[in-house]
């Protein structure tokens, strides 16, 4: 609950008049009550704003209307998803469940909640966390401030989580990085050391049964504001820089780096040892080699293996093209198509 | 345990001869038991099924003999399979485990088992339901008549769950979805709202460690029988037909809409705002562009860029046949090879 | 802790001078301690490890100081990496949590550990076995010695696992496979049964939040000393040989087959049917179609679908050289860039 004159300062909006009105949410313009907060980006889009329920509008600059209180912003999406991130600010209750199993409670900030059936060894949380029935998070750990840690999240030993982390249900922090070193003799892998850690700064968020491995002898870092979607998997070594982008089932290989601002699609595959640099973009399900480079802060890269849009464009339109040629051969290979009956 | 009369007419079979047989289960030829029923598909595999322990077959039209009573169906794998479900039907205990927290009893069917550790908010359980250990479930969602949800199953607040709901181990549904607005000026990206809910329809199955986000600011929706297999992942306000099959690893990006009855392969990636038509095919590791639409029933799609199956496969056969000309030139990029040693 | 003899031993090192040592752990050059062991791979990095705070060194033959003592092995490496196992050896206790769920204590061996909250039906345990915070093992389910399964697996009715196996958290192993037939009246899916049974051989390690289904009708079957990474996915029917390495996020369809001895990349999609020969090494992102069989021990496959490498390579290079070719038509397809934005 705010009131619009706080929230206008907080998103830095200019309020179109005095009024004195509490906002609970942000809402959809088709599902708003009078205690939401609604917002339009362009002009055309005031007249089913007005005509909802909605308390209040975040509009862009030069939108004018009586109807409702307007707030003006230049960018009123951004606008709007700061005033749901105030919104829910200050909604921490303060508890721990009795079926909780905490190692020491003495190393527990103010203002936290610990939900049913958590186990924790001994790990440091900080002021106006909240963890998650079914969570375990294993001895050494540490938990920053105002963190959210979604049920059964996992945390192995000695891995830390900066101040404003979110974690999303099911994902698994610090487990063992995947190096085996064969047996020349008997052909057996025998499991490499994988005792390093595994460090997340502030602000960042972790989707839904992600897994990040702790490093083999050193660290695994994600770096700070950092948002990752579900089902991602990062092996041991790798850093990520700060302010990535990296959508769903992408996989990233042991010691890969990758440099702030990148912007990694989904499903994407990187190799060992790769690097992608500062401000780099990949599109969806592109393959980069191990140990390849890719630089140039805005360049997109596609395909596998990834390589420049334009090139890979210029590829596929070589190939379609080849193809329609009245020469070009024809074969009919049986193709990937799934037959959900298959296995029986 | 049922009377082959009455299995015969729940699975739409004509008995062979008059007898009074007990089944207890289906089972596969190679360990079929004196209470097992098996299947063959053509009259060739009468002879081991005969040899067989099992109790009854079911076999297609024209199968003939006295050895064992038959069950005739003109669809004997199908026939099998709705004889497995008739089979497994009123094994529903009737349990809350102590340990379960359960917020609001009142709000709970009959017949309805509630496993140990589980942990649910204000939500609505209908008959028959099952709900297997350690699953969270948060309040204001609503699970239907007779669904099962496998160990560690974990529900977001305000999901509804029609009837006869599969969900298996570890999935996640009504996460928040992955939408970012970004600050131009610092660079760093924050939440825009995701409070949108999920709507599972009747007779959906889910599989193990599938995560399924709740809308943004509407909902995201599955149709009444879709089938999803394993680790499949489903963004924010996609909205899937009914009786679509999603086989594991495929990747459904924010907003795509699939028609009903499609059938969508293994490791496909789909951008968002695309569209699969009714009917639609979608091979194995195709990717489907950001806001492409693909329409007609049974037609076969493949590749990425996804396109018309024997478009694709013209491609490809150009791409092998180019290459084998004397001509072609050839280099040695370091390729994809996995090293079970990298990272260390 | 174990004894720079004992060690030397164990790792079948010759150590180059008679010293009475005692080592914790392995570590790394960068942050070794007095009781740390380190390794080198080449005599190069010798006044490195001399200069750090390790106690002892492992190096290759003809490495020779007087400054620290020396293990030398003709494969440091592999050496380290038994040290580690070595010294990790030993440490298990001995404990049942009361809050653990235990149908059948009669079942467990001696010097086990079953930590908080997990749920066991009746399941043979084997003696030394640890097993975490919030797993859940069904009914029937049996499992070795020396195993380790992290928080919250989940392991369904009747999966049977060998000795000294290894389970990251959130894996999911037995869950029902993804088989369905299809009524061709109403156009719904029904399950097919998916009631064979798992066998995870002695050694094996599978990785966090992998999925491996049960047979349908039969068993899926995984070989001694392979070895799994995070999410992958294994379906019904599967057979997996002997000290196999399967890379993150592979996903491998129903009744597959892959031989002793071979070595999956990450991302790779199999088939149904398909066959995998021994040896065979398969590239990172390669699809495998359906019923398609691969041979030769050490031969390397790469590409969508899959084909011998340097064919590959061949096809790589002849579309980006016919690509450069000044006649080469461009058109510019909206590309698979990924949008944080999208969905709102």
């Amino acid at each position: 609950m705010g009131n619009l004159h706080l929230i206008a300062d907080e998103i830095g909006a200019t309020l179109s008049v005095p009024v004195n009105l509490w906002i609970a949410r942000v809402s959809a313009i088709a599902n708003a009550g009078p205690e939401s907060l609604v917002f339009i980006e362009k002009a055309a889009g005031l007249e089913a704003a007005i005509a909802s329920g909605a308390g209040a509008i975040i509009a862009p600059p030069g939108t004018a209307t009586n109807a409702k209180p307007l707030l003006l912003s230049a960018n009123p999406k951004l606008a709007f998803a700061r005033a749901a991130r105030f919104l829910k600010d200050g909604t921490h209750s303060v508890y721990v469940d009795p079926t909780a199993s905490v190692a020491a409670p003495e190393l527990l900030g103010r203002g936290i909640a610990i939900d049913q059936y958590v186990v924790m060894g001994r790990v440091s949380v900080g002021d106006g966390t909240v963890i998650k029935p079914g969570c375990a998070i294993a001895t050494g750990s540490s938990i920053g401030r105002d963190c959210v840690l979604h049920p059964r999240v996992t945390i192995y030993a000695g891995v830390t989580l900066g101040d404003r982390v979110v974690v999303h249900a099911g994902a698994v922090l610090g487990a063992d990085g995947f190096g085996y070193v064969r047996d020349p003799a008997t052909g057996e892998y025998i499991q490499f050391p994988q005792q390093g850690t595994l460090i997340v700064e502030d602000d960042v968020e972790i989707g839904a049964n992600t897994t990040i491995d702790r490093g083999a002898l050193e660290e695994t870092r994600i770096g700070k504001g950092t948002k990752i979607d579900n089902l991602v998997h990062i092996g041991h070594n790798v850093r990520v820089g700060r302010n990535v982008v990296i959508a769903a089932q992408t996989g990233i290989s042991g010691s890969t780096v990758i440099g702030d601002g990148a912007v990694i699609g989904g499903q994407v595959g990187m190799g060992d040892h790769a690097t992608v640099g500062q401000g780099v973009i990949v599109g969806s399900g592109a393959g980069i080699l191990p140990h390849k480079k890719l630089h140039g802060p805005g360049q997109v890269f596609w395909g596998v293996p990834a390589k420049p849009l334009h090139q890979h464009l210029k590829e596929l339109a070589t190939i379609a093209k080849l193809a329609k040629a009245p020469t070009a051969s024809q074969s009919e290979p049986r193709q990937g198509r799934p037959d959900p009956e298959e296995g029986k």
